[in-house]
């Protein structure tokens, strides 16, 4: 642990966002997500909810306003009720970002889209269509 | 994750438990303790607390009951309050060993004393005299 | 070994299982499958019967019931008579999930359909068409 | 699978019978045992008996006629009943070995010994006294 | 070294045949053969010839009596002899699998198939034309 | 990159600090400092002075207030004068911790000393006596 | 650090320079350059700016004068200024190559053609524009 | 070093040489060669000129009788004179195999070419057009 | 395979015995001799008789002619004929070095040697007391 | 190769050097001695001689002027000549550190001494007593 670092993030996750350069995401999942079939470098966070990891990694990682959008959710089905956690995550983005934009794509294509993802988070969330993407954006060290 | 296993278990965690057989030892450990100084063997569990670590492992895992202690604590320096998070770990110790006893040792041993444990769970926890180490019992299969 | 936890299963194969998320298959193989040619991640389970794995990670694995089929067999050549050990598997399938769906595949585009798989068990089956395929659904934690 | 080589042994499990030399000792121990707190080659055999890696390897590795003892048990503690399970193990070392000699050790000191083991095989082993720890003679191909 | 295992085969080289699957094919190549630029799994077996290769792996490894052929040797150049290695492994073949039948492959496509195999041992053998490959079918444990 | 932490800590030395405990230590050595010699975990930060990743780490880390020292200076060999930048550290250090205090250890034993390090990070400080040890003291997450 | 060898450079950087061959090509990549993503060799340089480290890599290593260019820049977004920082690169490479010729690429393209880099060099630079690849010449020892 | 062996060949090389087969071919690469871009193998022999290495070489290899070349060179740019060097290569190469034939391949082709090699050494040649593949015979042990 | 080196010589083990320098020794070894518990630097050469590998390694290691002895041999057991297989060696070593010198170490203390050796070979020798260390000694380049 | 940096130092070389600290010492010892017996950091330059070498890190690394040693010789052995490669050496370390002064260390006693070095440099030296173990000193770049 350290300060000004949120607790819930391990070394291991701090170093990927790190890593990470402009215009690269990162897939938060939720704990049924086929990650490792989609990822090969899968970084665990069992026991967290994504509405813990996106609000602590809202703290380190900009989002990027260039881009058309600065997140995408997965499509729910025809008939599936609009997800209540959409509305936790609209919240931190909106104190983070207001103006953000959020992209949603198909769950097939989710899938295949998440291949190209820089790392997926395995969260231990259990609502469904938790799965968030994040852009990251250009960080300015003051 | 899987039925019957409690979600905050991470997949390597689990095989570690599973690892472990009649005797070995496992410290949770709290997020400030120095883990990876004292073991080859570190399982993170950021962001997770030492009770709910507690009883996750309880309903896996059996203790020792052939042993004079089926866990150890790290005694609290002269002066300081007795830890009230031990209550919750008592709770939780009495329902699944009622008779059970625990050790203390003192804080610079203890250190010592974990370089032997099996493994180092490296918690989320941040209250003080967090740390616990649980000994193994036999597992009986049904 | 664990508590709640089926003996025969390895901790490398438990850790697997928890790997997985919705909508990945794992193959069951018998002691003749070409396991190594088809998949990078083999998991040994030498002499142990394909029913009792099968049984066993029916404890801790739910099936995907969204799905058109929960389990897949490969199809027989024409002329051989349906195999006995189907009958376990169905009284097993039967019992976990009422109403399930199996799926079959001929012999050479089921050895192709396996190179998608998360992993392979090679067992120590050794009865004729023995190989089965399971398609993980979603764990509802309690 | 291979002819000759009994079903229940791994590709592993062979390759570090193999590899083993005249004198060097392999520990059958039971699904309890400490396995990887004493040694650095576990090889794992979930859901098998003791008895039946025994006759499996009897039928493979020879022991060492020209030692004092070709196997070693666990001492039992004063009070417990003898195991039953020695009685199995006689049995085939009877008809492998006529006039074979075996050594008992204390319970700590058996586990001590363990450590200088060539390799300890991880079984299901649910009988209590059932580690059992082998000599290996010298092979005589035809 | 082992019983019942012939005394040229190496640890690493049982394993590999244990580890094969109905199906699989092995290349005993000889010692001039371009091994490691057509296969990532390579058995060296130094000064052995192929026919006491041959010979042995036909104790421990059954040939697949389903497929149109059970071994194939690499095509002769026109004007070149037949090679009189040929006669030592048809005794051989003959011994263990009365009928086989053995298919031969134009060299360069005898190389690019190669790649496919499960292994290739590296023997000692210097005859010309000596390659030769092998289908291994189902073990049936007694 | 990522906001609140400092552009020049790479990420492999900000997954250290996490990961460090409670009373662990971390030796900032000069670019002519023996590092590898006294370390299995050496971090380089080629071209960058001390002073800046002292003031970097101040940042993120918290000294042990409950030691007797939250720093360690390499001892000045008699004549020496005393090194200017000893200054910025104090600068530095009394910012963050009004009341700290500093030990100084003997060359030789410094160097022995630093072998207990939890990590030596590199630097391209060129200044004399420039090498700083800091005692990590427990995060308190907000 | 060595005498003649600029001291901001890593000994894994300067590894990587005698590595690379003629018309190989180097990227010294901005802080927030997707370095991961289009790269299997990153060279971290945190807190170094590109020109220190252009003019550092000319003292060693010689452009190619044969080739059409010698350096490639990031092209600008119509309406965005010409980056000052590019003043400072051209001063560099005109000491070092009199009459040297710089290309521009398209972002996206860019972004595409470092995949083919030898390496990429992750500085800490945060001017905009900022990245920089260099085409290695051939080196006459003296 | 070994008696026979030139001491100018390392181990690594004499291992490479030994696991090419008939028809594996090598490049001896002078100091500029972009040897790492273009091959996965990479053995250096820095400080030591071609001519020394293809004489040390031939001492130890065959090349391939049955091949329509025997060796290659890159081809001079037009305008460029026949390279010096070659005339060593050529005496060395008549001595070993009277009636030998080189063949020539375009740079850029050449560059393509050589990724199919078994290896690649990178020598310390400077002179121009020095890189030279060796196409490898039939080892007949005597 | 190469010219001028025995074909039985793997190239690992030609690999071993270039990087052996003056005083190193070898042991080779026979078939039961318990190798992996003796080195971590096993060689195998399953199949191959220790007076084959004498005879090859004789001819391209040299012997030390400023030791005491050039070789070592297990003692016999009091009653134990004199092995015949030593006569060979014998043979061997008079052609090579004329007025060499063989010691003798008694059994328990010739394993414990031989765990400071440079590599042990695992042959295929079955021969009693057939082990044989040799002394390596310089070599002169021509 | 690099400017400014000799070309028989090879990047692997060069990287030790670079990574070596105040005080650390190398060895450049001749091709008979036995490196990997005495050191993790074996670094080869087969076919390079010790003066080369010598020459090359000279102009690189600057030696430790405030040790009572620069260099350290084998001693020879009584009735041996002082070999004339000494001369050779101590003329180089003249020119780059007039004053310098050479340790001499009994035979056996090297050895064991050189298990304390950085690393060992495995030259292709030839002559008798050629090893030469220098001491790093402190780099101050301009």
């Amino acid at each position: 642990m350290l300060n000004n670092i949120p607790k819930e993030l391990s070394p291991e996750l701090v170093k990927c966002l790190m890593e990470m350069g402009h215009g690269d995401e990162i897939l938060i999942a939720d704990g049924n997500y086929p990650a490792m079939t989609n990822s090969q470098r899968v970084i665990r966070a069992d026991g967290i909810g994504v509405p813990t990891l996106l609000e602590d990694i809202l703290q380190l990682m900009p989002l990027d306003p260039y881009s058309d959008y600065q997140a995408i959710l997965m499509e729910t089905v025809e008939g599936d009720p609009r997800p209540t956690i959409w509305d936790t995550y609209k919240e931190d983005l909106d104190k983070a970002y207001p103006g953000y934009n959020i992209k949603t794509i198909e769950r097939q294509n989710f899938y295949k889209y998440s291949r190209d993802c820089f790392a997926i988070i395995q969260s231990g969330e259990t609502a469904l269509y938790g799965n968030l993407i994040l852009k990251k954006g250009v960080v300015v060290p003051k």
